[in-house]
């Protein structure tokens, strides 16, 4: 069955997921990281669907990263039983962690502070439970963390060992890696990855304390890594969906994006050689992300309605509800005479940000003998 | 009571209206437009609450404006009976308007092309029902609309009134004044709107047409406008929140601005002279609509929880649920020493962006006494 066809009752904008595409995707990252010996923990906040955890997951229960604590409520209650809350824990939402928990699901929090380190200490023997705590280890400067040989490092390990916490271990993330492009240079992340969670791990285990889980990475690094003794398991999020960004560091390729914008147009002002369609920054979301790459893609690159690229058509510039579609600046193509109602298909920037905007996945199954499908998906806090 | 009495058991990162300022800023722009003699018609597409719709609508019940269909159907269920959807209407969705005013909403669509005005046509004859259209103007080419002096602007006008659709008359927008600062210039692209649409109307009425509505509108333009002879209605939306972009114009202070993020320290790096929140991108939205003007906020404003400005500090970078706090550049101040947990409130860039990242507001009413509110709010199409 034709996407088309399949689409033709979806009322635009509306969001698309190709299933096939997906299952590519999670199939690819599965096989590549079998031989490197480490468990594969997906980060759930691309797709914030329980249809679309239950397909990532292996065995379908976990191991799963959040970022949200709305996030391991939904995942929990849905069975999934081992979760990383992988945003720096404000001791004020301690109770939700516990209460989560206490439902049977082996919930997580990271950290890099004593003053964190205190509250989840002071949290656990409140409550007669020891949390789970993994340090957050700044591997390339990105954002939070402490460096491996930071002497906080061993004094917070300590604080939560000591204090009634369980400390679990260490976590990095190579947010760096968004930056550079190509295989090599994802590589040499990964080892960066690597060897400061390897180091962080030592200086705790030096210390005379546990760390069980070294655990690292970002979807550049999950495809490009080599090695990665010591770490016990990989992080990965946006590689299920796939963006434009991801292309333009060569990650994917534009066919393996697996999320669209279903649209409509509705004008055009051929003075100014453009059309208007009816998904603007509401529907797009504002992520420019590929502004500083080598390829510019505007708020989108343009496909007819089965998922095919169209030369050089990208939505140059968006306002609420409109988005301009327009040829890319030095092209040599024609704009194409499109009249109002003409639909057409726009990949996105980030897979992350344009999912957030909607509602659910108007899913287009891989069987190809099967209709469309709608899988709802969640948002807040 | 205070904002942090009242905010103490909102969970971060949360929505914030403050419902005096609300008040205040609706009060200023009905009675500013008072001895201007036009109807004003409010834009909802930036609270999509009927709460709010209730504070801002003439009598409550209308008329008003909305940039999508489901902001249509929720607004005419709750009870709004004069609506104008002001995005170029896509010919498939003309059923879903029939059906809004089947049930007794006075749904208006906007056009600009033969090849829309002929859809409204056929749909109203099909449907043995008139159905209102507006044809959009360009006044300031910001997007779409005829010029008024176009040959096509009669023509279309004739191919909705002989073609069984009602012509309601003509509306335009100054999209442009946002990218212009102070009191003079936004009323000169005033004069720019009320030029355009009384130009186009004089088109359509000697052409024998009627033109019975001229709707112009902007935040900047509705605030500045001296003379809307031959004008009959004013449209305005984000002036009932306010944001830093209409501060960075001079429209109004940031002691206008309704709404803010509340959220919580989550971590810092001193070595950085960063703190870190639990507001990132997907809280305050990707919107920076202040990096083109003179201040750039970044992607917020930093208050304290009572809602007062924090000197320079600014949200200098956001990733998906981390914001990163620091000193705007070239600021003499320090960087507070604010421990995890401390709780922070954000002026955003742009009200219509941000808000639409949350289900509800977490509302400070007006009444001193009175304890916090959650009002809800709608997104989707």
């Amino acid at each position: 069955m034709s996407a088309a066809d399949r689409l033709h009752a979806v009322e635009t904008p509306g969001l698309v997921l190709d299933e096939g595409r997906m299952l590519r995707n999670i199939e690819r990252l599965r096989s590549r990281l079998q031989p490197l010996n480490v468990a594969l923990r997906p980060h759930l906040k691309t797709a914030k669907s329980i249809e679309v955890a239950r397909r990532v997951l292996t065995g379908g229960d976990g191991p799963a990263t959040v970022s949200t604590l709305k996030e391991a409520e939904v995942f929990a209650a849905a069975g999934i039983r081992d979760i990383v809350y992988a945003v720096g824990i404000a001791p004020q939402k301690l109770d939700r962690v516990l209460a989560i928990r206490a439902r049977g699901c082996d919930l997580s929090v990271i950290l890099d502070s004593p003053g964190q380190a205190a509250a989840v200490a002071e949290a656990s023997r409140r409550a007669g439970a020891r949390i789970p705590a993994l340090i957050e280890v700044d591997c390339d400067g990105h954002r939070g963390g402490l460096r491996p040989d930071d002497p906080a490092l061993p004094a917070v390990g300590r604080m939560l060992h000591d204090g009634g916490a369980e400390l679990r271990g260490v976590l990095t993330h190579a947010g760096e890696s968004y930056g550079v492009s190509g295989a090599e240079a994802h590589a040499a992340f990964a080892e960066r990855e690597r060897a400061a969670a390897v180091a962080a791990a030592g200086a705790l285990r030096s210390a005379g304390l546990p760390c069980p889980v070294v655990s690292v990475g970002s979807t550049p690094t999950a495809h490009a890594a080599r090695d990665l003794s010591g770490v016990t398991e990989m992080r990965a999020g946006v590689y299920v969906f796939f963006d434009l960004v991801m292309a333009g560091i060569g990650v994917c390729s534009t066919d393996d994006i697996a999320l669209s914008v279903l649209t409509s147009v509705i004008g055009q002002n051929r003075e100014r050689g453009c059309l208007f369609i009816d998904a603007g920054w509401m529907a797009l979301s504002r992520d420019r992300g590929t502004a500083g790459q080598a390829v510019d893609q505007g708020c989108g690159l343009v496909c007819d309605i089965e998922g095919t690229v169209l030369g050089d058509l990208v939505v140059s510039g968006a306002n609420q509800e409109h988005g301009v579609v327009s040829l890319r600046p030095g092209s040599r193509g024609a704009l194409p005479d499109l009249p109002a109602g003409t639909r057409l298909r726009i990949l996105p920037n980030h897979a992350c940000a344009t999912a957030a905007q909607f509602g659910g996945y108007e899913v287009l199954p891989a069987d190809p003998a099967a209709g469309l499908a709608h899988w709802p998906r969640f948002g807040g806090w």
